[in-house]
């Protein structure tokens, strides 16, 4: 049961394996990428303590020379701070161009050990060992990288695609439930925006809102079907030119939520929920799409666990304000991406404020 | 008298434009790029002085909205915290996508702005505005940018090609004379690996030491020809992956004569000179060229006022050590670049090291 989809890129193409168990074959899925023996495995307490014997073992077994750094857990660490001091490791390890970094956890350790990867000497190898769900079907695909600004998120980063993408579902057993569930958000918005097909599958399931509860070959299906989408998108606009907007469906009003409640009380994936939850109104009230099908996907979405109304206390007219300064406003003008069949989305920036305010109102 | 060379790369080229007075049209340059209005100049105190003005109301002009950064002036700046600088100026300024910095410059402020576009928002556009001959003939060109660590030059760093470099030569006329010889010595080095028209017009002149005493058409056939060459070899070779080595001639014992003299004492050029005139005679040891052939080459570097003797009381075992060191080094073995005939070189590293000694202890 191991599926491998091709991300086609024109200057690097790369796989990404999934399978149960695979983390013990990670060495063996590297051997023929030809990397040099030299691989720093980077990761956090908290995965390094579940996964990284068994990383580092394999690695080993198949020849390479490990090295590791732990770096701490959380969003609040992905600064410049903790690359510097990556870089020292690699400067201890002596990493040279044909040396390897890997990372082995969630989102904030494969952004940052991907940036680490494509700044030193100008650009090493870099393999993602997703372990949250978020980070199997978003985060490790498509090549963005990057830190924290003080002042604002994912400002300073730079493009470096991964030579592999290795995800290993059983590694889900073991995440937080809510992590799971925001993952699960993503998962939903590749059925709203690309697939059909999976948003058929997710409404066939029973439950959604816990991998124990999730038959194996479901989640096969939604690692694989996802991952589908994201290597179709990027595939298609690398650089972030224009399809790759589409990607952005419920993270508008997204932003802003997690903006304005200090990133903390609301992960970005029930953050997103709760934005295409909006969107689908929007595009409602703009005779974009149905009642009907807004509906069966703020079904999928509570099915999920996952928020559909605005979190207690939060003042519409700052949603709106937030919306403004948003980096993806251009010329002023907000930019929604709204669905105008299951499996199909239109990008535009001619939602009036008025539609927005109504449709937070009723949230 | 104005050249244009066009680097040609697969996923984006750029123009190499070389005219005296061009500075003051920098702004017109840049209008045809389709860039954003925003644009961050990037300098230093001492060029900022002499150029700055002029550069900004070009910019403004050609209604550019323009804000700038003063990094402090030397290579000891070149550093992760001076870019920290750069990305809170960049914060500051609300540099969009869309924006671009515009890098006036040496190599220092061309290397340090282009890093910080590379990894601002994933990369912004970039223009070099070289004011060294070094950098006019070398650094600008070819996308490689970055910080040193610590413990070692340009350890960090990205690739990220320019979007236009635009070459002043009036601007060298204030540039300190040493400063001048030691961009000349990579001159030199294109005459010798590629280009064996550029290496006759040298020889025809009468001086080479003084930018007062060369022919402002010789001038322009040394930044024509040398930029030229430059951008043949990284068209051939964007990443590094091969014939890029070629630049690198001279650069293997002059490295080892930079990093033993601590990086202050001998000029980066000056270390090249003196590996060019080792290299020569390291490739007549073992019969790839003549002694007359290497006689010219050192006749040049002399011309140029540049050394050809090593340093008084440097220990050759200490440079032969330190070439073990360089990270061009591939599996223990030091490459070099040796010249075959006026124009052409070849890269080895099968030269033992009893020859590298010989010809050291005569120099
Ligand atoms: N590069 C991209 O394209 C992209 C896309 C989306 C999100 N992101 C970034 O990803 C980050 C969020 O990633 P995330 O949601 O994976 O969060 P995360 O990396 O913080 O992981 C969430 C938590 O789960 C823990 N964890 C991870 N795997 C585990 C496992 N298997 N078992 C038990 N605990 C586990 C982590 O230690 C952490 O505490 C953000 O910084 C965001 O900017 C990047
Ligand atoms: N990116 C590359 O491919 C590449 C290639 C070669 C060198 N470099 C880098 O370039 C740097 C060296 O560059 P450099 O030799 O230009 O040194 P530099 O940038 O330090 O400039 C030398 C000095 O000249 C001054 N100066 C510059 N232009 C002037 C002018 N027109 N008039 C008066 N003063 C002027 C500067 O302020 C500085 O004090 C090194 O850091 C090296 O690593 C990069
Ligand atoms: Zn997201
Ligand atoms: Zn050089």
């Amino acid at each position: 049961m191991a599926s491998v989809i091709k991300v086609n890129l024109p200057q690097q193409s790369y796989d990404i394996a999934i399978a149960p168990g695979s983390l013990e074959q990670l060495g063996e899925f590297m051997t023929n990428l030809h990397l040099g023996k030299k691989v720093l495995l980077v990761s956090n307490p908290t995965v390094f303590q579940l996964y990284g014997e068994t990383a580092i073992a394999s690695l080993k077994a198949a020849s390479f020379e490990v090295a590791s750094h732990i770096l701490s857990d959380g969003e609040h660490y992905k600064t410049l701070a903790s690359i510097e001091n990556l870089y020292n490791t690699a400067l201890e390890n002596r990493l040279e161009r044909s040396a390897t970094m890997v990372a082995l956890g969630g989102g904030v350790i494969g952004d940052m050990t991907g940036f680490a990867a494509a700044t030193w000497l100008r650009g090493i190898n870099f393999i993602q060992v997703p372990t949250t769900l978020l980070a199997m079907v978003d985060a490790a695909i498509g090549g963005k990288t990057g830190v924290n600004h003080p002042q604002g998120k994912n400002l300073i980063g730079a493009f470096h695609q991964p030579r592999l993408v290795l995800i290993d579902p059983d590694v889900l057993k073991t995440l937080p439930i809510r992590e799971f569930r925001a993952g699960m958000a993503e998962v939903i918005k590749y059925g709203v925006i690309w697939d059909a097909q999976l948003f058929a599958e997710l409404e066939a399931s029973q439950r959604l809102d816990e991998m124990g509860h999730i038959h194996s070959e479901l989640i096969d299906t939604i690692l694989t079907r996802s991952c589908q989408a994201k290597a179709d998108v990027v595939s298609k606009d690398e650089k972030e030119a224009g399809l790759r907007a589409i990607l952005n469906y419920g993270h508008t009003i997204g932003h802003a939520v997690e903006s304005l409640t200090g990133y903390r009380q609301v992960l970005h994936g029930e953050a997103v929920a709760i934005g295409m939850v909006a969107a689908g109104q929007i595009a409602v009230e703009l005779g974009m799409w149905t009642q009907q099908q807004t509906q069966r996907q703020d079904v999928l979405i509570e099915k999920a666990g996952l928020p559909t109304k605005l979190p207690a206390g939060l003042d519409i007219e700052a949603i709106i304000e937030a919306l403004q300064i948003d980096k993806k406003v251009k010329a002023g003008k907000v930019r929604f991406v709204l669905p105008t069949q299951i499996g199909a989305v239109t990008v535009t920036d001619q939602v009036p404020a008025d539609i927005i305010r109504q449709v937070l109102v009723r949230m």
